[in-house]
């Protein structure tokens, strides 16, 4: 009977332990829209980051080494080094984060937003170009979100239909 | 003792197959790569159904109820029947996908791949454009995978650097 009580606590304890174990998955709506939420601040702190030290920086900070980049008028570009390489300077890159969904297991996520590209003509005259994005993000074995996959493509003016 | 032996196995069995429901998630290599495999499947059947019965037809299968898009040079589209509807007829839509991912929890993921859109110019003469495009995914209720992304921007032809 001892025993019998004894294994029934240690299975209870076990059962206890598990169901414990298994309330992060299974409360989902709370968690998943902190997530979401951590993850958006993040894109907006890489934004903040292309303000203050120009995109090729930001991107260096930002991108996972495995990054993948499909610019616009251009082939797919393969892997951090090669994407910050062909970034250039003298051009201000500035976006605003929109919305970011994370799985429920917590390892990949996407943002997407609207980007302003603040450059100069051919006269020198400064100009804006318009444009929305999508990021997929994967966290990273130290827990930061990176970029693994940058695209976006052109809008009219956001006062223009 | 006997009602102690019927609750260690109640608890042995709800022990087991708290286990065995645990097992899913923590044997991922496979089982992900499976999972990506499929999704990649899918976006291959969203593109042969979009060579079959036109884009239009093929996004209203593919895309979630709530999907977006962010079409190049215009704003961004919220929900399938305002994307179906802008899409149009009279050309032809072929992709190729080239790789998806999907998170751990299963429900989640994205594919990225090179499209091809043929038209005809002002004159009538066939044309093809160039581009490459990321969806993201997400497994509905009913188990199926759905587009709730859908971006892409022009590429210069394949053998054109």
């Amino acid at each position: 009977m001892k025993r019998n009580m004894a294994v029934s606590f240690v299975l209870l304890s076990m059962f206890a332990f598990i169901t414990i174990g298994k309330t992060g998955p299974t409360t989902p709506p709370v968690r998943e829209s902190l997530t979401a939420e951590r993850l958006l601040q993040v894109d907006k702190d890489f934004a903040k980051a292309s303000e203050a030290k120009g995109a090729a920086e930001a991107f260096a900070l930002f991108l996972a080494e495995d990054a993948m980049q499909l610019p616009g008028g251009a082939h797919p570009l393969f892997g951090r080094k090669a994407i910050v390489e062909n970034m250039g300077s003298g051009y201000l890159l500035k976006w605003e984060p929109k919305k970011a969904e994370v799985a429920k297991s917590g390892e990949l996520g996407w943002t997407w937003g609207t980007y302003e590209l603040h450059t100069k003509d051919a006269d020198g005259k400064p100009t804006v170009r318009y444009g929305k994005y999508v990021n997929v993000w994967r966290k990273q074995k130290d827990g930061r979100w990176k970029v693994i996959v940058d695209l976006g493509n052109p809008s009219p003016p956001p006062n223009q239909p």
